[in-house]
């Protein structure tokens, strides 16, 4: 190894630390639980002290490019503040990027979790060998990021991307972001939840309930055991979290005519439980879309080679992410090596 | 004037031929009526005709840039073939831009209607001096462009801009595109005089019946004339236009984070009957606008400075366009005067 960069993933559940090459090798890492009950400054600690013990286990070996760090919450790019960040309560408004500056006396690259993501996604992951694509990440929350000519695109204050408060409901269920119906109310791992013990109230008697009240842990993943089991009710939230996703793409469609959009996060490991709704609602909401579906054996098509008979037919691309929980990891060890006006 | 362009609106309605120089100046215009019904090739007789005039004019003064076409529909901007095109029946597939080149012996640019107008308010309209902007024209449908880097963002088969399709209410009303409650079925002058008449079923003995049925022509012109005269059927109708503009707006906001969002097309003239309606829906469905909303005394602004203000504070501006019915003229005159490769 010659050159590497220190990525971190800093979620409100996991802390992890990695070092990545120049050729998108993870040559270390580091999985630790982020204390946030513990405070700001103990998960700095932890951080910090992580990412001495990776750096100081190259230092004479090879060259490190530097540290980037994807965080939940929006972020101001010019100062480095998180701005908000409801996954870390107490760390609004600090300046998490002069902190760690200070404490490893190195330059660190702020970047917003989804955004990471999709930079991982389209470097090493779906969307390799494209130019523009959008990601949506179905985690506790749904995050978006966007890649315009190669680049995060940032906005004008850095708050793009967030396809996860678009309205699909406009009378709908209540979001923390003040609006009603948003994408996040109906395809995040907490919306599953909620619209399963929504289901139960309005339909007690269901195998739902029993799995609810046996399983103290009852999440996402939970559900997607018993739709895959053949639960009709399971199956009905899924295609409803689907569809949500269906109409949200369809306007992503319509508004951008990307080349491929990908879907990561928790809970898209339910690919096959929501994914035929997300199809079903593209073909009849955008107009786009029919026009540029790949034919149906390789609308979902996860190969490589589908993707690029799709490619060479500009045809529009939706397709689950490849990278799994790292993808967030990769895009923010990518962040160093991207000269600073391409980032 | 040295260097001119030829601009050309073609429209289901009128025909529009205009010479431009490189200030933006309009130095000439023509307008003559499209005459759809007495088919293709006599529409493309009256352009060449109208273009050849204006170009004789001045052959011998300056000298001619190029000619940019705005026709409405989706254009295969490879092959400059009209993909679809519901304004101008019988043109679809058509090799619009061939057949004037042949007749012409020059070569032209072909562009959507939506996007020329989007260009033509960056260049000298509400959007001067942004390099990004979103542009909706609300005219008989609803159409959309998108500024990327001071250039048209086309998207991968030139399709982008579409957010007159994005769906406002899931179960809506039907739309030509296939889909049901797109912005185009609340926002359009079409949907304002059907909203209309679905009004006075609801209610027949209103004013608002009185007045479509002595008025043979009723518009969605006539109707903002009711809703400034205070009747309160005709405010409701463009309340609801501008909540569902908000509705869109802010997933525009969220999603691209652009310094401008400019309302341009007819229905844009009754901007005080539904402008109020759009604030109101944003304010509370978009957080990045909450976080980057000008003061009120600024929001709706048109003046120079204050666009300038909230420039300087990157502020999201959503406002009205200012150059009219000319606004595709302008920008289809602009076409030829842009690299290719920036265009």
């Amino acid at each position: 190894m010659k050159n590497f960069a220190i990525g971190v993933d800093l979620g409100g559940t996991n802390l992890r630390i990695a070092a990545v090459d120049e050729q998108g090798t993870l040559v270390e890492k580091v999985t630790l639980g982020t204390k946030v009950s513990l405070g700001r400054d103990h998960v700095l600690d932890d951080m910090c002290a992580a990412i001495e013990h990776v750096l100081q286990k190259y230092a004479n070996s090879a060259t490190m490019l530097g540290i980037g760090i994807g965080v939940p919450g929006i972020i101001d790019m010019q100062t480095g503040l998180l701005r908000e960040s409801p996954n870390l309560p107490g760390w609004a408004d600090y300046p998490v990027r002069a902190e760690i500056e200070r404490r490893l006396k190195t330059v660190v690259i702020l970047e917003n979790d989804a955004n990471v993501a999709a930079l991982g996604e389209k470097w090493l992951g779906a969307a390799r060998d494209f130019d523009d694509m959008a990601m949506l990440t179905l985690g506790t929350g749904v995050g978006g990021g966007l890649v315009i000519h190669g680049s995060i695109w940032h906005g004008m204050n850095g708050m793009a991307g967030e396809f996860g408060h678009t309205t699909v409901e406009p009378e709908g269920h209540p979001c923390k972001c003040g609006n009603r119906g948003c994408l996040e109310q109906y395809a995040s791992a907490t919306a599953i939840v909620r619209m399963t013990h929504e289901a139960i109230a309005a339909n007690n008697s269901s195998a739902l309930a029993r799995a609810v009240h046996s399983d103290a842990e009852f999440s996402a993943k939970s559900l997607y055991n018993l739709a895959i089991q053949g639960d009709e009710d399971a199956r009905r939230i899924f295609r409803r979290a689907g569809r949500c996703l269906g109409i949200v793409l369809s306007t992503l469609v319509n508004s951008l005519n990307l080349p491929i959009y990908v879907i990561g996060g928790g809970v898209s490991s339910a690919w096959e439980a929501f994914a035929p709704s997300i199809f079903e609602e593209l073909r009849w909401r955008s107009m786009v879309y029919a026009a540029t579906a790949p034919p149906d054996s390789l609308a979902s098509g996860q190969g490589a080679s589908s993707q690029v008979e799709a490619r060479s037919g500009h045809k529009t691309i939706i397709t689950r992410a490849l990278l799994g929980s790292d993808a967030g990891l990769y895009g923010a060890a990518r962040l160093p090596m991207i000269p600073e006006d391409r980032r």
